[in-house]
């Protein structure tokens, strides 16, 4: 897609993606890339990305299957960038946490925050990449990223509990598990609201709970759930 | 299927699905209704359901398709048949809770810990439930029961907050849905170990992390770290 879509360069970012209306639509679709990346990740998210087609994704862009295949080699080339988004911004954030330097505990608790912060940010695209199963090599490249911050979220919680900085009672391998499904799972019912251009959330309409929590609030909720229960024990 | 497959009366449970054997097996694939049920689970959750099509269920068992088709409408109906198995569970856990008595908290912390239980024992069932989006009627259904346990768990977390016994500085709505959030994500990891007959777990055989964690560390985990996280605030 890098090669034939032109909205990197300044100036045209609104018209990189065209295609002549279609039927009851009324004037052609268009897009930037990264809107076009949005939508195809929204298909990706609501039916699967095995059951999602091409033929799917043409359709809910508006724009033909051949222009489809003139900018991209097919879904795959589309999958892989929408999850390498997803784990540059976790990398980064991670990169982040790191240089921060402090106590163990203060990285760990900064590395909770900002992971969580980034899966909202970029809600679809981590979605989307924690449903990633390794079938194709895209998705296991994936995997393979996933896997590899996975471990340094790991070794922060290892190095804190070895500092003696929070509990050590439980396996640090199993409370980085535990810790970051707890953030991984927000994804299954977050919604951003759109009225209020991402800084508030909602549930699913059908769903009476959590209508408009901050993200802000979702954010801190998890780091004090978190820390006070990683808190070391009194004896 | 209740109506045609035969194996839920006595002496029969070894027979109940027969077929003639496929090229290379060399004997006829014969299936429990149990056994049936647990490997089309399989598929599904390998494959995803909306992907999986009652052929691939029919070459995974070596059953003809048309053996498949006399014993079920299609594969909607097995899905009913699983993701109620994990619901007719969890509800029987959360009931049990309730009967116990004493304090909210005390309900709360049975709760988590059964709940995570029952995931443990009837992990792919849970784990396909856990991914149902709701797109046929089945999938409808389940979703309304399941959200029916989630606000009765929810329900707990509030009873608990309104009496003081845990912290009420989070929207107890939040709360249960990290809680719970966190309970749900051993499904993206926790994998039980064959040899040991569902005593320990093991995680995917390429992650070197958490090998052998056995069942019952990862309840008291998950029970300790939500309930110190829940401890009420000293001011």
């Amino acid at each position: 897609m890098s090669t034939v879509v032109p909205d990197d360069r300044p100036g045209v970012d609104d018209a990189a993606l065209t295609s002549t209306a279609r039927a009851g639509r009324g004037r052609p679709a268009r897009y930037t890339r990264e809107g076009l990346l949005e939508l195809v990740v929204g298909v990706f998210n609501d039916r699967g990305y095995e059951a999602a087609s091409m033929e799917d994704l043409a359709k809910a862009s508006g724009l033909t299957k051949s222009t489809f295949y003139h900018h991209v080699s097919g879904k795959e080339e589309l999958l892989g960038m929408a999850v390498n988004r997803a784990l540059d911004a976790l990398s980064t954030a991670l990169d982040e946490t790191a240089d921060g330097g402090g106590r163990k505990a203060a990285q760990l608790e900064r590395a909770i925050r900002r992971t969580t912060e980034v899966l909202l940010a970029e809600l679809p695209y981590v979605t989307l990449l924690l449903r990633v199963r390794g079938n194709t090599d895209v998705e296991r490249a994936a995997l393979t990223r996933r896997r590899a911050i996975d471990a340094r979220l790991a070794a922060l919680v290892e190095a804190a509990a070895a500092a003696g900085e929070i509990r050590a009672d439980i396996d640090p391998r199993l409370v980085s598990r535990l810790l970051f499904g707890m953030v991984n799972s927000i994804t299954e019912w977050y919604r951003p609201d759109r009225r209020t251009a991402g800084r508030e959330g909602t549930v699913l309409p059908k769903d009476t709970a959590l209508q408009n929590t901050p993200r802000q609030d979702t954010v801190d909720a998890v780091v004090s759930l978190a820390m006070q229960g990683l808190h070391p024990l009194r004896q």
